[in-house]
């Protein structure tokens, strides 16, 4: 016997510093495990299980992250506080009152046909935030501080060099028989009015450690310790390189999630479904 | 016998999160007590005493505190680890490098003749943050949320009438017998792209919580709870008033500090003395 659901997507936000990251660990804080118990909590359904379009690492931030969960058609009525509210109003602001402060709900609606929030995905953009001057010390949980002078111009033209559909088996941290083939739609650096200097990073998925991979190699271009040559021949690596130096997670924020309009949602997850199988 | 001794002038800012505030306390997190001993660690000279622009509370962040130490000049000649620094460069980069993350020293100098990092200020300038929607968790160690909307116009209207010299009693944590007296230059909101409302208060000189306290008293103002009758009426007090709200600290920050010209600077110092021994 199955009662019919109603999928809520979510739009939200944590600052990832006190997370032992996205995915829920027995006796360990993480994103999964606050945000499910919150549901739990508020919608009183046990065991609700929550996808998320990005599993973001340790220490790593979101601002745009997206997630589904499907709840019972029961607890979805249940949820309006006053009449005049709609369900989805209803679960965000009570989520907002049980969570800790360093995750925030800025959105909860009825998920239109055919949307999972991690397959119908078509792209992620992250920023990883670094400074070359004396880090501003409200920021450091954000910023990177790097230690030497970085040129933005040469940041800019070594990154286009691992740009477009690529295998990044280089820069992947590897699960055995996983394809590392992906498209790098955007690796772009540029100063902001502060002195941070942001790394826009847009593809249509990761492997595993490859936004960090990627600045971390970056990073060593840009301050003129290896040059571009060294660049080109890491990136043709079939497999992990040793030589790349993984950036720390503090400075690495999912921005935002894209998906395709709601009429190609479900076409969108069956692809994706069908590559991540292969 | 007295060694003579080189006035080191300290710009810094601090992320006042963990700090039980400036002023330096037995067995707590202070931030004169991480600067003083810095200092100590750096120059080996024992029992150095810091004198800051702006004696901030628990929980308030600094972006542009200023601040001077007096070294013997053998120690200040100590400083430069090579011989193409200057002492004031090399003391930047021993504190930094000793400093926890959350405080970090941006600039260095020898203080011109008659400076006084409390005593020669004219102006302190803090940003009070705060928010009237769904507050982003990046921020939240740093922006209030305030659960209703503010009229920024109101805010601005209302702010008007506590504007310049005046008692300002009402707003003050007194000191018994302390002058309540103060020139405030301006008080002004603003909503930031972000949505984040920013309130500018720049005077010559705050009393204890008198921010937080002016901040406090204009939200419910602002949020349509209080009118400006009301706001009048308590501004008027000639003692601590108990109807208005002190704001949490952990929304405002100390942006910046500023002197007179360096001709001027000992003038300014006595000026003050003078005023605050009466």
């Amino acid at each position: 016997m199955t009662e019919s659901v109603v999928r809520a997507r979510l739009v939200f936000a944590y600052d990832g510093t006190d997370f032992a990251g996205w995915a829920a660990q027995p006796a360990l804080r993480t994103v999964q495990g606050e945000l499910e118990g919150a549901l739990e909590q508020v919608t009183r359904v046990p065991s609700l299980r929550v996808t998320v379009a990005g599993r973001t690492d340790a220490g790593v931030h979101a601002r745009g992250q997206q997630a589904h969960v499907d709840l019972p058609v029961g607890a979805w009525e249940r949820m309006p506080g006053r009449s005049d509210r709609s369900p989805a109003d209803g679960l965000l602001t009570r989520l907002n009152g049980v969570l800790p402060q360093d995750i925030r709900i800025f959105a909860v609606t009825e998920a239109p046909d055919g949307f999972d929030a991690r397959f119908a995905a078509t792209e992620r953009r992250y920023i990883y935030r670094v400074t070359d001057t004396i880090p501003d010390p409200l920021n450091h949980r954000y910023v990177l501080a790097h230690d030497r002078s970085l040129d933005v111009g040469l940041l800019n033209a070594a990154s286009g060099m691992v740009t477009g559909l690529r295998d990044f088996a280089a820069f992947c941290r590897g699960r055995e028989g996983a394809t590392t083939i992906r498209t790098l739609h955007e690796f772009s650096w540029a100063r902001a009015d502060s002195g941070v200097i942001e790394a826009t990073v847009r593809a249509d998925a990761f492997c595993h450690s490859m936004v960090r991979s990627l600045v971390g190699a970056l990073l060593v271009v840009g301050d003129g310790r290896r040059d571009v040559a060294w660049l080109q021949e890491v990136a043709a690596s079939s497999s992990r390189s040793q030589a790349i130096w993984v950036a720390p997670p503090y400075g690495l924020t999912l921005e935002e999630v894209g998906y395709p309009p709601d009429t190609e949602l479900s076409a969108r997850a069956e692809v994706t479904r069908a590559r991540r199988v292969l």
